[in-house]
Order: structure tokens, then C-alpha cells, then sequence
């Protein structure tokens, strides 16, 4: 007999990327951004008095909210500070869904939502992407309650336009959250969405673009209405006072944000390049990592043999997927790490 | 029409204690700790580099979790990190009650667990109290999915002692979750029960004992098949690199986690005696506030004058309770200031 409710009992739960403890090693598995995070973030480390620690944190973490507002073009009262992107996708699982409400999204995709959705017992509705990853016009007509769109999309590093989301929105009679935690390495977002939709909630990371993984925050942009109900589900103290303080640290440091990301894109095109002179396919990416697709060599047998390197990329054993690999952007050196072994393996 | 569930739409939310932003004032309402963390707390907090910000953190925390099982001589198995205690309720009520499956409580208590049960949708059970807060014997029957005792318990102080809750345990045919954040200033806890049962979960916070209410750092202590469960139901990476190190160092210091408690407990003898002495009901304590029942003045009258005096504890404008204050028990001056503005209020 099980304590647990069968949904809970039954769930596999979710996997993250393998953290090895070594520390030489090539680790493109987990998007990480190879660079650290701005000199400002240690400053405000630094600055962290005892009495901050002490204390209970603010409640909504509004030093956060004012920067964030400033950043986005909106009002505080726009913004919701988060644990991490999942906290917010869990908090909107559980204010939106249940037996009776489904969610929907496309796959293949961020591999957490169904994970999430069968904790709160929901029904899900995936709808398959076609080949070139475009947004499946069936997404608009399920009735879900609530409709994820990752954008850019995970694994595949594919982009929707705004303006189609835009109209998806439009069409949905439930709740649109476009999960942008990639959207740093992107050229466009949909912040200015939420002044014209009451429905979009735009889901923000500082785990990437920032170099914040480690730190766990995130944010809500959306309509102030949606704003006050999401805040109904979140732990009252869900963001800590360190974590408040770093994260407006870093959003308030752009010149370092904008460098750092340029500086990503850079080596994602030269990864992409040197990728497909290797013979692998790569569609391009508007995120952090590509998604390659293998020829000769199974990408099971790639990923095994660069983890014997202790080189990390990330394999999803699961179908559309089984024959790629996803390889997250590392430094100039960590890439021609990569591309060395891969050369070899495929040349085997 | 709202776009969210209806218990959702409906909820009117938790709401946190008054967090004045100046400092200058005497801030008794919301149970923190009045003295500083550890000294270790900061050389760890110092001692973060900007790899740890930029990789995700270890996503079960072992570090923590070698300690804390050292610290309750458990294994790690036994232990769940969470992101303040808060995180472990809601956790356990998503994990365990649904609209099936319902949660027990005695009341009056913590006054988060109905706004947890009405986000899940669960049935409450909530079970009076006697007036001495013993425990009562209907609990045991309810048939809940999940029981929670509060121990010592908030806002009363009162204590529960732990064969009792080991009898209620054998008793029970669901989970019981004993709240712990209060344990540190009492005289027994309930950690060496998970090893004889299967169904109780021990919550435990840095919140109080530790001075680290900023940190939001709680954890579980259980049974090793009911941390697993509740594994799957958290959030993969729910506390930060910096708060598990932070975490760590101040359960490693127990030399001045017990003299901060000590100093604490001669506090909430002194001002137990003061408050009495005015002329207020207090039973006696075994957390870091106390429960005082005002006799001529009205509870709420007095809050709002020591308000105005920026002395702040806390009412609860409730049934059973709307006659007393819970005042949190600060440094020596800090309940000096607080009785000699109470007296002068009392003899108005």
C-alpha cells in the first residue's frame, strides 16, 4: 500500500542533466552558459549583511520587480518573481489545471511540462510538431486551460514568430505562457505582448542568459490580474534575500548581459558550421545549444563514447529524438574540444 | 470570467507578517531570530565563486543532507532539502491529499495549511483544541490522507510530547507530518521516530534556530521511501547553490546554534515573567514567542498602539485568538522597549 496519491505514486518524476563532480571536464549538457555571471552579481554578494539573512525576505522581491518592470517596459505589478522558471511553470500547472482543465503544448519540448502535469493530474494534450517545427495550428482549438509554448523551443532550438503568438493568443479561450527561457539568444520576445493580452504569461530565466543557474530565479511578465492570482500560488517567501539581490545585480548590468550573449552567439554559429562540415544536420538555433542530428554513427553511441572523455552533451532516448544529440554553446575552447572527439568518433 | 481554477479564483491567499522597511523599529512579529547567524554562515557566504552561480546546484543538495542526517542520526536518504518549510507543506500536500484524499489538523494553528488544502482542493479537517492545546484524541480517526501537528505549535507555543505523536503515528492509516520549525527551543523532537515508522515526516526550518530566514532553507526528515516519493514531487533544483552552502555551514556549527538557542530560552523566561507580572495570561512556551492574553485592554487595541510606537507583534483577528498577541522573542532590549511601552498602554 502506498501513502501517496496514484498520480504521485506512478509518476517517474523529472531527470535532470547528469552533474558530474569533476570539474575537467567539457560539460554541454545542461545549457549552461560557459561564461560567469557579471562582476556586479559578486558585488552584491559581497555586500549581503547578517541582518539580510536574519530577516524574512521581501515577500514579492521588489527591488527585483522595479528592475525587471524597467527592463520589459511594464509595471512592477507585471512582474512575479520565481524559484526558478519551474517554480513558475509548477505555480501555473497548479492555478490553471486539473482533472476537469488540461494543459497543452507541442512536442518534442521542455521535458518537464508532462512531468508537472501528472503531479496535479491533468490531462495533456500534445500536439506534434510538423518537420521545420513550426506552431501546429491545431494548438489553437484544444480547449486547454492552459497552453505552453517554449520559445525558443527546447530540444529543438527552434523559433515562432511573435506575431503568430500573437494570434494564438487571440484564438486561445485559456491562458497562453510562452516559456522564454531561452530567449536571450533570440531576436525577439513577446514582453510587449502582455499590454494588449490578459492571457499571456511570459516565463523568464536568469539561468542562461545570465549565468545564474546556480541561483535558482526566474520571472512572470504578464497581465496585472493574472499577476495577482499566480501570487496566490506561490510559497509567500518563494525567492530568498541573496537571491533578490543578485538577480537585480544582474539585470541591472546589461552592458555585461549583452556582451556575454553576443559572445554566445558567436560560437553557436561557429559550432553550427563546423557541425555540418562534420556531416550532421543542424537546423539553426535561436537558443543557447543545437540540436544535431547524427548520420552513420547512432547518437547513443556518440553520446556514450564523448561522456568516456568526459565530454557531456545531452541524448533524449525518446522517438523524433533518438537520433540527435542536444550540445549546449561552451566557450571557443570547450567547442573545438568537442568537435576533436566528435571528428574522431565519426571517423572510427 | 476568470481563467483560473475556482478554489484558485476564490483563495484569498496567505498573508505574511508585516515587514517594516525601516530599521529602526522593534520588529517582535514575525518570529525571527534576534540574534545574527553563525560566523561560519558568512565565511561560507564569502567563500562562493561565480562557478557556483553559473552551474546548476546539486539538485538533492548532499552536502547538506550529510550533515543534517549527521547532525539526527539518520542516513541522507533520509533527508529532503527544501526551499524554507514552507516548500516541504506544500510539497506533502500535493503529494499525499486531492479532492479524494483530505489533510487534519488541530487548530488553532500555523494558518498556512487551509490556504495550502484550498489551492490542492483537499478537504480540511480541522480538529479544536482543548484550552490546555492538548492533543486531541479525534485526530487519529479522521481518515486524512495527511495529518499535520504543528510541535511546538504556532501561534499557541504549546508542546506535544512525542510518545504522544509516536502513539498517534502507530494510530493513523495516512502520513503524519510533524512541523518542526518551531523545535529548536523546545526540549525533545520527533527526528528518531522515522526510523520506527513509515508514515512520519519531520519538518524542520533554519528559519528561527539558525537566524536564516532570509535563506529559506527547510528540510524533511523521513522514512526512506516517503523522501523518495516526495522527491519526485518537488522542484528538480529547489534550492539554490548559495543557500545549500550557506545551509551547511550553519548546522555545522552547533556550538553557537546552542548558545544562540540558550540565550533565546532565558529571553522567553524574562519576558514570560515581565508579561505575567503586568497583569497577561502567558502558558508557558516552548518556541521563540509567546502567546499573551491581554485582560482589561483589548489585544487588538494594544497591537495598533505599539504599532504606532513602531513596536511590532502580531494578532490574529480570530476566533480563540482575538484576545491575545504572539510576540516573537527578541534581544534582551528589545523586550525591554517592548514591556515598558506596554505597561504605559495597559495603565492608560
Amino acid at each position: 500500500m502506498s501513502y501517496f496519491r496514484d498520480n504521485v505514486e506512478g509518476a517517474a518524476g523529472y531527470t535532470p542533466g547528469y552533474q558530474p563532480k569533476a570539474t575537467e571536464v567539457v560539460k554541454l549538457n545542461t545549457n549552461e552558459n560557459p561564461y560567469p555571471p557579471s562582476p556586479e552579481v559578486m558585488k552584491a554578494l559581497a555586500e549581503i549583511r547578517p541582518e539580510q539573512l536574519r530577516r524574512y525576505p521581501d515577500p514579492l522581491g521588489n527591488a527585483f520587480r522595479e528592475a525587471a518592470a524597467e527592463l520589459n517596459g511594464v509595471e512592477p505589478a507585471n512582474i512575479m518573481c520565481c524559484n526558478g522558471g519551474d517554480d513558475l511553470l509548477s505555480i501555473a500547472i497548479r492555478a490553471f489545471c486539473d482533472e476537469r482543465r488540461p494543459v497543452a503544448y507541442p512536442v518534442p519540448t521542455y521535458s518537464l511540462y508532462p512531468v508537472l502535469a501528472r503531479l496535479q493530474d491533468c490531462e495533456m494534450i500534445e500536439i506534434p510538431f510538423d518537420e521545420e517545427f513550426n506552431l501546429p495550428a491545431k494548438l489553437a482549438t484544444t480547449g486547454a486551460a492552459l497552453t505552453i509554448v517554449c520559445n525558443p523551443n527546447a530540444p529543438t532550438g527552434s523559433f515562432i514568430r511573435v506575431d503568430e503568438l500573437a494570434s494564438l493568443a487571440a484564438e486561445l479561450t485559456g491562458v497562453l505562457l510562452v516559456d522564454e527561457a531561452y530567449v536571450d539568444f533570440a531576436e525577439q520576445n513577446c514582453a510587449s505582448l502582455v499590454r494588449d493580452f490578459d492571457n499571456i504569461i511570459v516565463l523568464r530565466s536568469l539561468s542562461k542568459g545570465y549565468s545564474l543557474a546556480g541561483l535558482r530565479f526566474g520571472y512572470a511578465i504578464a497581465d496585472q490580474d493574472l499577476i495577482a492570482g499566480l501570487l496566490k500560488v506561490k510559497d509567500s517567501y518563494n525567492v530568498d534575500a541573496v537571491a533578490i539581490a543578485l538577480a537585480t545585480a544582474a539585470i541591472r548590468d546589461q552592458a555585461y548581459f549583452r556582451q556575454n550573449v553576443e559572445k554566445v552567439k558567436q560560437e553557436r554559429a561557429a559550432l553550427t558550421a563546423q557541425l555540418r562540415a562534420a556531416g550532421l544536420a543542424v537546423p539553426e538555433s535561436h537558443a543557447n545549444f543545437v540540436l544535431a542530428q547524427t548520420k552513420n554513427t547512432s547518437a547513443g553511441e556518440i553520446h556514450k563514447k564523448l561522456a568516456q572523455q568526459n565530454i557531456f552533451v545531452r541524448y533524449f532516448n525518446v522517438p523524433g529524438l533518438s537520433d540527435r544529440l542536444r550540445i549546449s554553446i561552451g566557450a571557443k575552447e570547450q567547442n573545438e574540444k568537442l568537435m576533436a572527439a566528435l571528428r574522431e568518433i565519426i571517423a572510427q
